[in-house]
């Protein structure tokens, strides 16, 4: 006995082998590694992908091309970013501050890979509806509730919730169930300039007889309380593109309004009450980021009005993608298990860094203007808040500059221009929502611009 | 040192102990387990629910309803069966071979957990578009033409493909490609009965002023080689409901055709040759079974009908969801891996019992028929494939039995009834692709009918 003590080295190879087959039993059974089997193929898959470098300018998803199939998808990269792993910066490329693509909420994602991964198997959701023979989930339907009275930004007590393929679907199902089945006097469709191109694109496209899109609501203002004409009026709040707070401007027993609350979060305003109209409308695109994913909601009042949209939605495309609410639900747990305050923190303190940097290298300029919005007092934050919008609406105020679009190409900044909002060319919407390197490279064109004019010290 | 290795337990626990290090390594190493960091938590709380056991007769998903926080999601049960585990089978309950939910491929997906497990990050594809600036992977095209190429039922070379969520909302983006855009005179669209309620009830909801909804091909067979009117026949083959392999009826300068070929795969049909058309729609629900995922495809000819329909897609939904798009992609590969021919001999075998069982339970019955399909050479499996349709249309003979449907409810039998189809209700589908419990219950109903019919013993 006492010999074999005395062997201490044989005694400490015992121990630490004891040891470490302790720990290595601790690390499995955390996380429950211990007890994976048919996920871990697809675990480490998805892990090896998320581990490819492209240097911070670019990703590589599961989907991406590859080569060959030997190999890894390749890295994808950002604006003005090239090359195997996205480390090289384009000379001269224009700065893309068009679509309204939400991913400056990327980063707060990939924070929280962990809790926002998801895990679906191969039986996962084949059937066409849920145990209550329906195609929209319950328990989706709940979080969604649950995260509007959290917020405060929308009253969801007996009201019916209905889900699309995007804010995109669950706009024409609201058009279509708003509309009279009556041709001889198709209802028309408004909205107030500048508005967001989907809801003439769309109308005009779908064609029914039901119903027209008639453009401005200007025409209709003075007429509305004693028309007979059926009105449908798109409200933006906060709109697109300008931010501002809109309300309906028409009004009359034969108008009928579509709120599109798209913006409707704290990212881009201020929330001083639950929006209280009878058809809302909502995206996961603005909330979370994920515009890939397609879904949206809406928040209906009126049950003829919801059966109506539910029935365009069943013919349209039998309800959304199982995958996609799935991925919603995942999202939504992420969000609410903080109370929701982690994400909205993260948005709005982005959002508003970058409109107090547009504002600054502004400053000077005669030459451009922004819309302006004023602090407001918001109810989920507790506090007064200065503006975070999704977009800027700049003005070229110089009476040459009729074609703001072509000024900022030519400084190698791309904008979406004015009269895609049916308003003047001497507006440009710039899309704050993008990445961080979308709006890196912006302002770095937009200061070189500003700079040019007159009286104006290089910044 | 004679004593030490006299002690032999001494020296069999640190054997013991190193051995155990060694496969705890191996173990970690092999499948990427050792690399899991992000994913570990979602794989772990998927195979929880995977494990939960509904006794073989239902099925806990990830975003099933939970009693509260704690709890795991609920067992979902399939029809008749009960009880928290799913294992009370309920007397006299009815038989649902009704919808057309193509849940018979679920063991498929269930025995291949592993390599169908889809693994997707918090950040995966938050952008409305891939690299191209699309929002169809071409990755996934890809896929899918090698897939066609692969199985032989449709010719791409040449052609473009379209994506939509589900072939539901690619047959609306069909009829609005192909219909003109001048309101004088509308297109008209057609099918021959029996067809698939959806193609009249979608194109009248829509009510565009450029189509309309005639009904029966019949009215326009003998005028449409020199008749002016613009027709667009639906031409559906293998047939919904009665599985034959229609073709075009219509032709003529100013006819159009939509072939829906959803159920031309192997499972349910030889594969003489490649289809051929100018437009032909696909689903995903009917190929790998997953309904629920919303995605479905065209393969069109003509440039401007494939633009024509990218636009509706584009208006209607800015395209198909991501994760749809991801998961029908892993579907694919899984498919692919196995040269095509497991899934396709899964589902031909397990088609083709249930059709041998249902006729032999109706072999000596004079009150009902089903429709004859002749055995045919498949090119796919390179000989002659007895029937295996997806559904039977079964008729009912007797004289006084004219609401067939009727006469199966009264037995506990719920099928489809004829008129759903533009068809006498003499007829009434029954749907073949259901679970195996859905099969089972029905065919144990149907024998107590055929039973109780005079002349035949009980079987």
């Amino acid at each position: 006995m006492v010999k074999i003590f005395g062997d201490s080295k044989f005694v400490l190879c015992l121990v630490f082998s004891s040891v470490l087959n302790l720990l290595f039993i601790i690390n499995l059974s955390v996380g429950g590694r211990w007890n994976l089997s048919w996920s871990s193929e697809g675990a480490a898959e998805a892990e090896a992908v998320a581990a490819i470098s492209c240097s911070g300018h670019g990703r590589a998803y599961l989907d991406g091309l590859v080569l060959d199939d030997e190999r890894q998808p390749l890295c994808e990269c950002h604006t003005c970013y090239s090359g195997p792993d996205c480390s090289q910066l384009l000379p001269n490329c224009a700065a893309n501050v068009d679509g309204g693509d939400p991913l400056f909420l990327e980063p707060f994602w990939m924070k929280h890979a962990a809790s926002s991964a998801l895990v679906v198997s191969g039986w996962h959701r084949m059937s066409y509806s849920y145990d209550d023979d329906t195609s929209s989930s319950k328990v989706l339907e709940k979080h969604i509730r649950k995260l509007h009275s959290l917020v405060g930004n929308a009253d969801t007590d007996n009201r019916f919730i209905i889900f699309g393929a995007g804010s995109t679907q669950v706009i024409s199902a609201a058009i279509y169930a708003l509309s009279p089945d009556n041709a001889s006097s198709p209802a028309r469709v408004v909205a107030s300039i500048p508005y967001y191109r989907l809801y003439k694109a769309q109308t005009e496209h779908f064609k029914s007889v039901d119903f027209k899109f008639e453009g401005d609501t200007t025409a209709w203002r003075n007429t509305s309380t004693s028309n007979t004409t059926k009105l449908i009026e798109f409200v933006t709040s906060p709109n697109n593109p300008d931010g501002q707070m809109n309300r309906a401007v028409l009004h009359g027993p034969y108008v009928k309004a579509i709120h599109d609350r798209a913006y409707y979060w704290p990212h881009f305003t201020p929330i001083p009450a639950p929006a209280d109209e009878d058809l809302m409308i909502f995206t996961l695109s603005k909330l979370t980021g994920h515009a890939g994913t397609r879904f949206g909601w809406a928040v209906i009042k009126d049950k003829n009005v919801y059966e109506r949209m539910t029935n365009h939605m069943s013919l349209n495309s039998m309800g959304v993608s199982k995958d996609s609410q799935l991925r919603a639900l995942k999202l939504l747990k992420v969000i609410l298990e903080r109370k929701g305050r982690e994400i909205f923190e993260f948005g709005y303190e982005t959002m508003k860094a970058r409109w107090e940097i547009l504002n600054k290298t502004l400053s000077l300029s005669n030459r451009f203007s922004l819309q302006k919005i004023p602090p407001q007092y918001c109810n989920f934050f507790q506090e007064v808040k200065e503006p975070s919008p999704a977009y800027a609406w700049l003005k070229c105020e110089r009476e040459e500059d009729k074609d703001c679009h072509a000024v900022l190409k030519a400084a190698n900044i791309m904008g979406r221009e004015g009269s895609r909002f049916s308003a003047e060319d001497r507006y440009v919407r710039l899309s704050m929502i993008r990445r961080r390197d979308d709006f890196d490279i912006f302002i770095e064109r937009l200061k070189e611009l500003v700079s040019k004019e007159e009286g104006i010290n290089a910044m």
